[in-house]
């Protein structure tokens, strides 16, 4: 079964028309006519050979919402013309604790990524969601909603899961202080969920000029974080902080902002090293951890907490022959919040 | 009341004797001869004001024991003649929250450290115990079981205290595989400790030559930190490292070692900022963490937990006169594995 879709033939980075094989769908596996794909940085990180040597051609996108359009013979919880997400991966060994426990991004395996990975034979390729069409195991395929913008939920799937994960594990509610770092895709996900949540949020930028979109969005507070008294303001305030910034910086100012025992959540990843005071620790025993997506148990009740509390991502959509250019405004942080690409027309 | 003791005049870190003034014994005081205090690392960057300027005369020594020479008439606790403990503070608010929990390390009003810092009013300053004598408000005395070698026991009131204190909040025991990262006054603690808890011990040194010391003080796997080996040997395996370490080194490699959710608890400060990448953290949530000393309470459970399972503190045992000679000792790591001055001849 053929895919057309938009691929990245090699790492100068530039898009092109590119014909992809999908497998015929087995006993298990469900067919998703792909209507829209969100922009992830990680797509430009990986397409651009930029966490290591991508394997070409390369077809990101892990942010694919569509409606099914076939299914096998032993699906039973999906109809054609129903609508579906499929998120960061498609496929684990299902039989590990991790994935035992509904964490199958750990998969002991293998965790089958969307795309630029392998299926678990070690050797089949995997084309992510820059396509007309996705052809996915049925317990990796997540359930939407009728009803709902389509295009403003694809960034859920990713940027939606990274950020309510760690907002739930450590219990944002009423009541909490939450900061977020950052104001990009995952931080404007990171504010509104936290928000939807119940807790008082303050949002740390280095750009003034975002303060009343961190407001409309749901922050209270707004710290620009170019002087000491963003921090000096803050001290032992918060409950938790996500981290969503990937360029080096110290977290030591941040972890002055938690309260005792405050937890410090990275969900950016720098390509460099960042520096770290033990004692921004150790006083007042913090803690600094990371999230990485979510399992498919997790990521479905996110798309359902996000459809009750009407939480969708702030989008612009573009058509496929922009992509080039969507990417050059993602990496220069000029997007509010998040390219999607429309599918519909491919 | 006058106290003999030894103190620092400057900041060329000489010692020499020195009276200093202790208060006369209140209603709830004891004022405990002091028989030996431990020669901890914070005491010689106190003394010679590497963490920033000391008051001078300074007294350091925070890990004191003796026995009550006099008590205030409102003491129930303590009688005359019982052997006592002192720590790393001798005062606190007694109301905030952080108090309230039994975690008066953190008291949100003033932890009243016992030497270097002043009491409650803000400005009489505190002396340790490298001294004849010291007088300290009752609540923040420990008991001491009789019959045990006072010697050995001082270091528990600061190394023993910060090592079980994060053994014990993240379930140290049977069938726990434990790490500690480098073996000297802390390390050695921890590994005897997390081995009285029940756990598997693995230490990482920069030392080979410390392997057989290792493996006598309970550790089962001993790893050479200078070559990838020693941490590819152990990926994924450990549930929690202690890392008792002041000099800066990158937490990355050891939090390779943890398992999923694994955590990773810095009890030693570097002076300068330590190197940390966020996907360290992210791939496999791990938690890195600080841990303080501990509270009253949790002191006297690990006291009374190491007089239960016989575990003390390998020392040496010094005349004051010692002293300067120590501290270069201990600074160049030449110690088995604290120095404890011997006061009783003071």
């Amino acid at each position: 079964m053929q895919a057309k879709t938009m691929a990245v033939f090699n790492k100068d980075g530039k898009f092109q028309p590119h014909t992809i094989e999908r497998r015929d769908p087995g006993a298990n596996d469900v067919v998703v006519k792909i209507e829209y794909c969100g922009i992830c940085h990680s797509d430009i990180h990986t397409a651009r050979s930029e966490w290591g040597p991508a394997a070409y051609p390369c077809v990101p996108g892990h942010e694919i919402v569509g409606k099914v359009i076939a299914i096998g013979k032993k699906v039973k919880r999906f109809k054609v013309g129903e609508p579906v997400g499929v998120g960061c991966f498609v496929d684990s060994c299902g039989k590990c604790s991790p994935c035992k426990k509904n964490e199958e991004q750990f998969c002991e395996v293998k965790t089958v990524f969307t795309y630029n990975s392998t299926e678990l034979d070690g050797k089949t390729p995997t084309y992510g969601g820059y396509a007309s069409h996705i052809t996915v195991k049925d317990k990796y395929v997540l359930k939407i909603k009728k009803g709902l913008p389509l295009d403003k939920i694809a960034p859920l799937l990713c940027a939606g899961i990274t950020t309510y994960s760690p907002l739930k594990r450590y219990k944002t509610s009423k009541g909490k202080k939450i900061g977020v770092v950052g104001l990009g895709g995952l931080g404007h996900m990171a504010v509104k969920i936290a928000k939807a949540m119940g807790a008082e949020v303050t949002v740390f930028s280095t750009s003034p000029s975002k303060e009343s979109d961190a407001k409309r969005l749901g922050a209270k507070h707004f710290k620009v974080t170019k002087t000491p008294e963003a921090f000096t303001s803050m001290m032992g305030k918060l409950d938790l902080i996500i981290d969503t910034v990937s360029a080096p910086h110290s977290f030591t100012p941040y972890l002055s902002t938690l309260k005792l025992g405050g937890t410090m959540v990275l969900v950016g990843v720098s390509p460099d090293p960042n520096s770290l005071d033990a004692f921004g620790l150790i006083g007042g025993r913090k803690v600094l951890t990371g999230s990485l997506i979510g399992g498919i148990k997790e990521t479905q009740e996110m798309l359902d907490f996000c459809a009750r509390k009407k939480v969708f991502s702030d989008i612009e959509l573009i058509k496929p022959e922009k992509i080039d250019e969507a990417y050059n405004r993602t990496v220069a942080g000029d997007v509010k919040y998040r390219f999607v690409v429309d599918l519909n027309t491919l």
